[in-house]
């Protein structure tokens, strides 16, 4: 099984983290992978392009089938690998309706980080405007807002669609983890927190953590005042 | 079943339109459903509210499960009444593949859609840029010349993931019925011409038809030099 698989990723890229926990989580440790340098901007390859013409980390192969989009790969992989390793959607409606719902909240929750802490990164420096900064940060504190609340609802202990680690931990973990690496204060977001450090220890996650971070665990200050 | 379900919705909308397409492929007709005026901001409502904090449409409901992103609501209602009406999920692990990775990657084409369609009602005047808009139109014609592809080869007569209806047509037909609506040329997007043409006379989509498109069937020409 995990011979026939083969991943390209980049460190510290949620999209790629959350396709290497998947595929821990499913017992297929050992797929053939190749970490790129999106610095060196190897995510332009060749090599990516021949598997994503989108030019983008992570590129993902199971056989002749390629499912490059993150979510897309970590749903195939439950679907097509159902009976390996840990189960990741829950079997009652009322759990598979609310990880469905926290994995798609989960795009905005990333969408919005990435708005403000690679504003610079994304928008050219003619058409940066503080307002627009300013914005985005009211937006990725209300963002924060709810996913606090969500936690608090669930009670201590639990994951982010009740009493199991399902699909929507497996997609919206490493956001959570970017926004700490990126200074987020656990005091002030107390669930967020708690759920940080006690996710961050499960085998699936510390096996795929990433490299560069691990290399260099110092906490950036970028959301520090968020 | 159907009596089970609310959903509160507005007229255009393709995330709304998504699970009122996957409710009529689901034969679940006949569910409780408001349409809301975006307009008259219904959809920041106490109504609304009350089922979904971010404010916003489709809002959904079955029983007591809540679910309002709209792709959860159609993973959700694909697995809930998976023996109901048309299965949406094909078997074969590379059909999947291909519909997982279509489905995300509909979500890219739906964001660069509403870039172009929409800048000036999502950037305020204050922070509008030509460059900014140029760049964004770029960007979504070399999206719609990916789905062009796509289209070319997996020949004619042919839906997003393979041979048959799947979940991809489901999430990714209302952005391409708004892509026409906004005065998209067939004649240089041929295959995608084909596919809306053909795909729209299914019944689910003909009964789930956006009511104020029919109101007024003209065709506007935001898009009609891209």
């Amino acid at each position: 099984m995990a011979q026939d698989i083969t991943l390209l990723w980049g460190s510290g890229s949620p999209p790629c983290w959350r396709v290497m926990i998947a595929l821990e989580e499913k017992g297929l440790a050992g797929y053939n992978q190749k970490l790129l340098s999106f610095e060196n901007m190897e995510h332009k390859s060749e090599e990516v392009l021949s598997l994503n013409p989108r030019g983008q980390l992570p590129a993902f192969k199971h056989g002749d089938v390629i499912v490059n989009e993150s979510y897309a790969a970590c749903l195939y992989l439950e679907s097509t690998f159902k009976a390996s390793g840990n189960q990741l959607v829950p079997d009652g409606a009322a759990e598979q309706g609310l990880m469905y719902q926290r994995m798609f909240e989960g795009l905005s929750f990333f969408d919005k980080l990435i708005a403000v802490v690679f504003y610079n990164w994304v928008v050219p420096e003619e058409e940066r405007h503080d307002s627009a900064l300013k914005r985005n940060k009211e937006v990725l504190i209300t963002e924060l807002k709810l996913w606090e609340g969500y936690l608090e609802q669930l009670g201590p202990n639990t994951h982010l669609a009740g009493q199991s680690f399902t699909l929507a931990d497996v997609v919206v973990f490493p956001t959570i983890a970017a926004f700490f690496k990126f200074g987020l204060s656990a005091d002030r977001y107390p669930n967020l927190g708690e759920y940080y450090a006690r996710v961050k220890e499960r085998p699936s996650i510390r096996a795929s953590w990433p490299p560069h971070w691990l290399e260099n665990p110092e906490i950036q200050d970028d959301l520090k005042d968020i």
